[in-house]
């Protein structure tokens, strides 16, 4: 298999549409799809370092908080796989070292650290003297993570399925789909499984500017799989509530505070404030790789705010006059308040957050 | 002077800014600015016919509810300049005729058609009987409802501009500038004026998907005139309000209903609700040319749906999969519940709206 794959995602690319899974670790080896291209283009990219591993974070390349948290693991095992031969103890530092520049690579979601540390601690456990035998664990661990996420999304889908009844239409923004972790999805996940149970039901996906994962991930994945999916602009969302064509909300997340507030792609606290108004109910789907409890609350999330460039052009098409300023918080933080319920892999968590976040989680 | 006119905006673009005027009736000649083609590229086209002028509206070339009213009666001119040798009779029949096939161009702005009426009426005032003195009268109607809109626009910012305070955070949507009409804007007006008086404010400008009348049109004008101004994506509009950014919200409006119901581009009614939700005042900048009594309340009137590539496309470049499903509603209502008050010409028009709108209106 060449180092980069390209593959046809509509017939009106090129190729056969080959593998369109979101990472893949094989032989030793990682695999990114590289989502900045989507849809138009389908290809994967090999990470020949962990250089290249913190750069495809950074540029978007894999996102999706979940996906992050995976793609950091395998990471971490690119940036220590030449240095086998260094003694242990040198070897750990290493480890700390890579991790620490991983982490380094975005500061919102919370799976990235949370990974990253649960490496850092599969090291602390190792018994052995022998470097070689450490990366094994390591690599265990990091497949043992990657597993898990994807048994995460399929509790979520499982526990949220129930809320998605026959004839509604369902809303979601930014795409916390398959796409953004390496299982069905988070806020996905119920939405995939009502559609192999036969539920006839609508989704909404909002295009999600500047980056547009509503439209070049969400909208190609549901409709690649079957799902009724209809694309908004992010300012249609109060106007389609209002014709009664929302049941339900559900989106994804980056980090959850112990309070409950929750951090998500720029728009969904605007969203939630829309749902609220309407009366519709606002779900987050939520592993818990999502959530922090050592941040109390949502002020306390650092927002990452991105470059200019990605506002004032459109894909690369400048829209704006020159020297014009703006804003790009990649995301906002939905008060406690206005989410109706968490989709854990536990079940769904409501109010009071706080106490039944503790509750489950401590 | 050629017919086309290209001009430079930015240093970026090409030769001397020359003319950025909305519109120009010149010796019998029609120019519109391409809007389609801002801020990039600055170029007026002289309209050679009546169909021209009607796929300038349709395709937005000319836009803003004062704009296309001022730009119809002008078409309207160039609709009949060459039937002059008719009989009076069939002069009517051919004003009447031209005057239905502009109100077709686009359903939701009623300044469109109220425009043409008042040309129809000054028609059936003509006590004449030659052709040719009939259109010099409706030449001369034409250019009254040109002027007109210059002091509507100066008058709703002299109304409004005790609203903007120093150091004030002022939101708008859309463009409802100097672009939308043929004076210094609806919503844009308060805004010139308090800069001429020296108040220091900032504008926040929402982009406007999917047409970004916002990022292209009102970011470029408020800048050019020195304001300082602040581009968001429309789904920033929550964050940044909850960061105490935004003070104040004033936009335009396509058509007002009787009951204070307000038409306007897709967005409005969710900006007016996150505004609510946020406790921050939410006006609607007036003329009493887009006021309707007419039409009852806001579900009455037409909401104009444009083609699907509008939200598939973004300046040509395909960023959804194909045969994705789209909705483009390019406006909404914002019912008068969530409407602080209507800036018009006469005056701050607040609630209760049907009673007031009645007693200055009718």
């Amino acid at each position: 298999m060449g180092k980069n794959k390209i593959s046809k995602s509509d017939p009106t690319v090129f190729g056969t549409s080959e593998n369109t899974e979101t990472l893949r670790w094989n032989s030793g080896e990682l695999f990114l799809l590289d989502q900045t291209k989507l849809p138009l283009v389908v290809v994967e990219e090999k990470q020949e370092s962990v250089e290249q591993v913190w750069h495809s974070i950074k540029q978007l390349k894999v996102r999706g908080a979940p996906a992050i948290g995976v793609a950091a693991a395998y990471g971490l095992l690119i940036g220590i796989r030449e240095q086998t031969a260094l003694n242990l103890k040198e070897f750990l530092w290493e480890i700390e070292n890579k991790a620490a520049y991983l982490e380094s690579a975005r500061p919102t979601a919370v799976n990235l650290k949370w990974a990253l540390i649960r490496m850092l601690e599969c090291s602390k456990t190792y018994s052995g003297n022998d470097s070689r035998g450490l990366f094994k664990q390591l690599e265990e661990e990091a497949i043992l993570i990657h597993e898990e996420d994807v048994q995460l999304c399929q509790r979520i889908g499982v526990n949220g399925v129930s809320l998605i009844k026959e004839g509604m239409g369902v809303l979601t923004h930014c795409n916390a789909g398959a796409l953004a972790t390496t299982g069905i999805g988070t806020a996905t996940a119920p939405m995939y499984l009502a559609h192999e149970n036969g539920v006839q039901f609508c989704v909404y996906a909002d295009e999600t500017r500047p980056l547009l994962q509503g439209a070049r991930l969400t909208s190609w994945e549901l409709n690649k799989a079957g799902l009724d999916v209809t694309l908004l602009t992010d300012n249609m969302v109060a106007h389609i509530m209002s014709q009664d064509l929302i049941d339900l909300v559900i989106t994804g997340t980056d980090r959850v505070a112990a309070n409950g507030d929750v951090a998500n792609k720029i728009g969904t606290h605007g969203v939630a404030v829309l749902a609220r108004h309407f009366g519709i109910p606002f779900y987050v789907a939520c592993p818990y790789s999502t959530i922090d409890l050592n941040t109390g609350e949502g002020k306390d999330i650092v927002i990452e705010e991105r470059e200019a460039e990605e506002v004032l052009n459109f894909g690369k098409r400048r829209t704006t006059p020159e020297e014009m300023k703006v804003r790009n918080p990649a995301f906002d933080v939905t008060p406690h308040e206005l989410v109706t319920g968490l989709i854990t892999e536990k079940g769904i968590i409501r109010a009071p957050f706080a106490e039944n976040l503790l509750k489950e989680y401590l």
